[in-house]
C-alpha cells in the first residue's frame, strides 16, 4: 500500500478536475478561454499604463465543435524567458504574491485554458509576443508535462509580426459556440460596461463582427499596491511574517509590513502584548505570537487605504446599466472600503427599475468582481446570497422566500479587491464571508432608499392622476349646474368649463 | 516586471484560498477537520478490509474558540516513511491516481486540516500510528512548509501506546462548536445512516457521549478497482495514455489499459480507424490518435462493469430514512451504472412522505456521495439542479419554479462513483455534469412513480371516509323510514341500524 502513495502534480489534479477551472462543458470551456485571456490582456496593459485595445477571434477549424480562439492586444508584451513558464504552467505568476486589485490573481488561468485545448484537439498553445517596436517578436509553441507541470517548448523562434508592440495568444479546444446567456457576447457587452476606458474588436465565429469602441480614454487610477491591514491578520500568517520579515526591530515589524501602522499604534501594540518594543521578530516564540496577535486585534487602526482600490464610481455604474436597460428609474453608489480577513475591499450596487425591465420574471442580476462579469455559477456565492436575504418586501417588491426579489429590477454589485475570495478556481463567485455579504447588504440597502423614494412618488403620481381624472370627468356637470343655479349663458358655460380645466391642468403639473 | 513572475506552491495557493477546502468560517472549519480526519480513516479500515471502529473527540481548550479534534481508528496503521508526507503535504495519497471508490480522491484533506490549525493556533498537527500489535507505535508532530509545500518533522519518537493497531490524528484548531444544522453532530449521524456496518463513539466538547454502534457486521462489498472506460476519454488523455502504456501493439494497448474492450472490439477499433493492430502505441502520431478516437466513440462496448462502485441499496436508504424521520411512505432505488468522461457512477435515490416530516416547509434533502453526507453548499451543484428540474407538480407536489418541491417530503441522493466530480475541493458539491445530471432525474422519476401511486391511493382512501362517514350519518334514518314503512318494532329497527352499520363496516375494511 505504501508504494501506492504518491505526488500528484497540480497540472494532473486540475486535469482530471477540470471543472473546478470552468471547463466542465463545451460552451463554457470556450467562454472561459477568452475571458482569461481577455483578462490578462487588460491587466498587462492596465499595468503598464496603456489604454487597453484587444483582438479578439473566434473561428470553427476542421469539425462543428472545434474552435480556435485568438487575443491580441497592444500591451506591453512579455520578455521571452518568461513566456514558457507564464502559459505552460500551472500556479505561476506574478499576481499572487502582491496585494494588488487585478483581474487574475491565481497564476492558472490562462495555462488552464491552453491545458484543456491541448487536452481536447491534442493542439499546444501558441504565443506570439513583442516588448518593443525595436525588439524581434517571439513565437512559441508550448503544452504543459502534467506529471510535472512544466512547460514543453515544442517550437519557439523569432517571427515577422505586424504589431509594433503586444501580445497574441492562440489556444484550439472542443467547445460550443452560442449567443445569448452565458455567452462569450455576453462577456465582452458586460466588460465593455464595467470598463469604458477599453476597446474590443470583437469577430464571431459566425463572421459577424463587432466594435466596443472606448467612451473614455483616461485610464483608471492606477490601484496602489499595499500590505496587509493588521486587523484580520491570521496567527499562522503572522508567525511566518515574523519569520521572513526583513525588520530588525518588532516595532519597526508593525509599521513596515503592514499598513496603517503608526509609530504610535506600533509602541501601543508592543506595550499592549507586554513585548519589548526592539525584540527580534525571527526571535518571537509562538506563545508571544498570540499575545502579539491579541494586542493586534485590541487597538484601533485605520481602516486600509482607498487607494489600492479602483472602484468602478456611482456615475459609470449607471451609465453602463442605461446602456444594457432602458428602465424609469437608476442609482448606484460606492461603499466605503473595508477589511475580511484583513483584506481591504470595496462593494459597489446600482438597482435599475421599470420601463423596459420586465415586470414578471426575477430580478436580473449583474455581478462584478474587479471588472470581471461574472457568469455562471450565480446560484452561489455571497452576491446572491445576500440580495436574497435582504427585506425587499418593505420596498413593495415581491420576494419569495430565499429567492431573488421578483419585479421589473435589475440588480449591479461590484466587489473590488487586492484579493477576492472565489469559491472556485474557475472564479466565477465570491465566497461567502460575513464580512463581505454585510457589506453587500448595507450597499443594497443604500440603493433601495432612493428606490423606496421613487416608488412612492410613482405612488402618489398615480393616485393623484385618478383624482385628476375623476374630477376631469365632473367638471362639463359642474358647468351644467352653475349655469342652473347663476343662469348663465352657453358661451359663459363652456367658458367656465374651459376654466376649471385650465385650473386642474394647472394643480397636475404642479 | 519579470522579477516578480514566481512559482506559487500549492500550499500557499490553499492558504490564501482556505475557502475552497472547507474552511471559511470557524464553525464550518470543525465539520471539515472531523470529516477529513474520519472519512479517511473509514477509507484505511475498509480497504485493509476491516469492520471500522472510530473513536471522536472535539474537546475545547484554552480559548472559546479553539479545540482539539482526536480522531482515532482500528485500521492498518500508517507505514513510518510515510507519514510525514500524508500529513504534512498537499496533493499527496494513494487515491488519486487510482480509479477505486473511496471517501478521500485527492490527497488533501487531512494535510488542510492540519495546515488550518497551523494557521490559527500555531501548533502542529500530531499522528501516533502503528501498523501490528508487534510494531512499535510511532508519534509525529508535523507542519506544512507552505512555500516548498512538503512537511516539516518537528518531533518524531516511538511512544507508548496502548491500542493493538490504527491511526490517530490530532489538531488544534480555531474553530465555533454547535449542534444542529451544519453540524458535527450532523455528519456523524448521516454518516452513521449511510455506513450501517461503522461503529462510532464521540465526544462532544460539552462532556457529552453518544455511540454510534453498527446494525450490520458484514464489510460492504470491495470495489475493485478498474481502468478506464473508451467511452468519454479525452483526446489529451488518450494520447497520454498512448505514450506511457507498456502494451506493446494497440491491440493490447485497447485490450489491457481500458476495460470492456474485448480482442474483437480492439480489432474493430483499429479497422475503423484505418490502424494497424500491432502499430506500436508511442509511435501514433495526434493525428492518427484522433482518428483512433474517433472509432473508440463509433464501436458498442458493454457498460462498465458494477463492482467497482458499492452501492449502499435500497433496502438500507429506506432503514436509513426511517431511522432519521417518521413517515407514512418510503421508497428507494439504485440505477444501472453508467458513465460521465469514461468514469461509471451510480445514482441512488430515495423518497420519504407524510407522517412526521412538516407540510409548510421546503423539501429535505440528504446528500452523499461515496456514502460521505454532504452538508454545504446544497444551493450548488447537480442533485439541487436536477431536483428543482424535475417536474413535481404533476405528482401533486408544490413547487415554484427553480426551487425544492415543498411539501412534507425528504429526498435523498446517493453518488456512487470512482471519480466524483465536485465543485469545489471541499467536496461538499457535485459539479453539473449533464449525464449525471440526468441520472438523478431519471433516479427520481422512478421514486415518484411509486409516491404517486400512494398519494393517490391515500386520495381515494380519504374519498372513502368521506363517503363511508356520509352514509354513517344517514343510517339512523334509514332504520326509521324502515321502521315506518315495514311496521318494525323499535328492536328489529335497531337489530337493522346494526346490521347496515356492520355492512359499512366491512365494505370499509375490504
Amino acid at each position: 500500500m505504501a508504494l501506492q502513495q504518491r505526488e500528484i502534480s497540480v497540472s494532473e489534479f486540475f486535469t482530471k478536475n477540470r471543472h473546478l477551472l470552468g471547463f466542465d462543458n463545451p460552451k463554457r470551456a470556450l467562454l472561459t478561454t477568452v475571458k482569461e485571456a481577455v483578462d490578462n490582456s487588460l491587466d498587462a496593459c492596465e499595468d503598464a499604463g496603456i489604454l487597453p485595445e484587444v483582438w479578439v477571434e473566434v473561428e470553427q477549424t476542421s469539425a462543428e465543435d472545434r474552435f480556435q480562439v485568438r487575443v491580441r492586444d497592444n500591451g506591453p508584451g512579455i520578455v521571452q524567458e518568461q513566456i514558457p513558464r507564464i502559459f505552460g504552467k500551472l500556479l505561476y505568476g506574478s499576481k499572487f504574491h502582491r496585494l494588488k486589485m487585478s483581474r487574475g490573481q491565481q497564476g492558472i488561468g490562462i495555462s488552464a485554458a491552453g491545458m484543456y485545448g491541448h487536452l481536447t484537439t491534442g493542439q499546444p498553445i501558441t504565443i506570439i509576443s513583442r516588448t518593443a517596436p525595436a525588439e524581434p517578436a517571439h513565437f512559441y509553441q508550448i503544452v504543459i508535462d502534467t506529471k510535472q507541470n512544466e512547460p514543453k517548448i515544442l517550437r519557439v523562434q523569432e517571427v515577422e509580426w505586424q504589431p509594433e508592440q503586444g501580445t497574441q495568444v492562440q489556444i484550439e479546444l472542443e467547445g460550443i459556440y452560442q449567443r445569448g446567456k452565458w455567452s462569450v457576447d455576453e462577456y465582452l457587452e458586460q466588460t465593455a460596461t464595467a470598463n469604458p476606458h477599453v476597446t474590443m474588436h470583437y469577430a464571431a465565429p459566425d463572421g459577424k463582427k463587432r466594435d466596443f469602441r472606448r467612451v473614455s480614454s483616461e485610464l483608471p487610477a492606477e490601484p496602489k499596491e499595499i500590505k496587509p491591514h493588521p486587523h484580520g491578520i491570521e496567527l499562522g500568517i503572522l508567525i511566518k511574517m515574523l519569520q521572513e520579515t526583513r525588520s530588525r526591530t518588532l516595532k519597526t515589524f508593525l509599521q513596515n509590513d503592514f499598513c496603517r501602522v503608526s509609530s504610535r499604534s506600533a509602541l501601543q501594540i508592543c506595550e499592549l502584548a507586554g513585548l519589548y518594543e526592539n525584540a527580534r521578530p525571527k526571535r518571537i516564540a509562538t506563545k508571544n505570537a498570540q499575545k502579539l496577535l491579541k494586542a493586534i486585534r485590541n487597538t484601533k487602526l485605520r481602516n486600509p487605504p482607498m487607494d489600492c482600490i479602483a472602484p468602478i464610481e456611482p456615475e459609470l455604474i449607471k451609465a453602463g446599466m442605461r446602456k444594457e436597460f432602458k428602465a424609469d428609474f437608476y442609482t448606484a453608489i460606492t461603499r466605503k472600503p473595508t477589511v475580511y480577513r484583513g483584506i481591504p475591499f470595496v462593494i459597489e450596487a446600482g438597482l435599475a427599475y421599470g420601463g423596459a425591465l420586465k415586470q414578471e420574471t426575477c430580478a436580473k442580476l449583474m455581478r462584478f468582481a474587479n471588472r470581471v462579469p461574472l457568469l455562471y455559477n450565480s446560484g452561489a456565492g455571497v452576491i446572491k446570497q445576500a440580495i436574497a436575504s435582504a427585506n425587499w418586501k418593505q420596498y413593495g417588491i415581491e420576494q419569495s422566500n430565499g429567492s431573488l426579489p421578483a419585479g421589473p429590477l435589475l440588480i449591479l454589485v461590484h466587489m473590488a479587491s487586492p484579493w477576492v475570495p472565489f469559491t472556485s478556481e474557475s472564479k466565477e463567485a465570491i465566497a461567502c464571508y460575513p464580512k463581505i455579504e454585510k457589506e453587500i447588504v448595507l450597499a443594497l440597502q443604500e440603493c433601495t432608499r432612493p428606490l423606496r423614494r421613487f416608488l412612492r412618488q410613482k405612488q402618489r403620481n398615480i393616485e393623484e392622476r385618478r383624482k385628476h381624472k375623476y374630477i376631469e370627468k365632473y367638471i362639463p356637470h359642474i358647468g351644467v349646474a352653475l349655469q342652473e343655479i347663476l343662469q348663465f349663458s352657453d358661451g359663459e358655460r363652456e367658458h367656465v368649463i374651459e376654466n376649471l380645466s385650465v385650473v386642474l391642468q394647472k394643480s397636475r403639473a404642479g
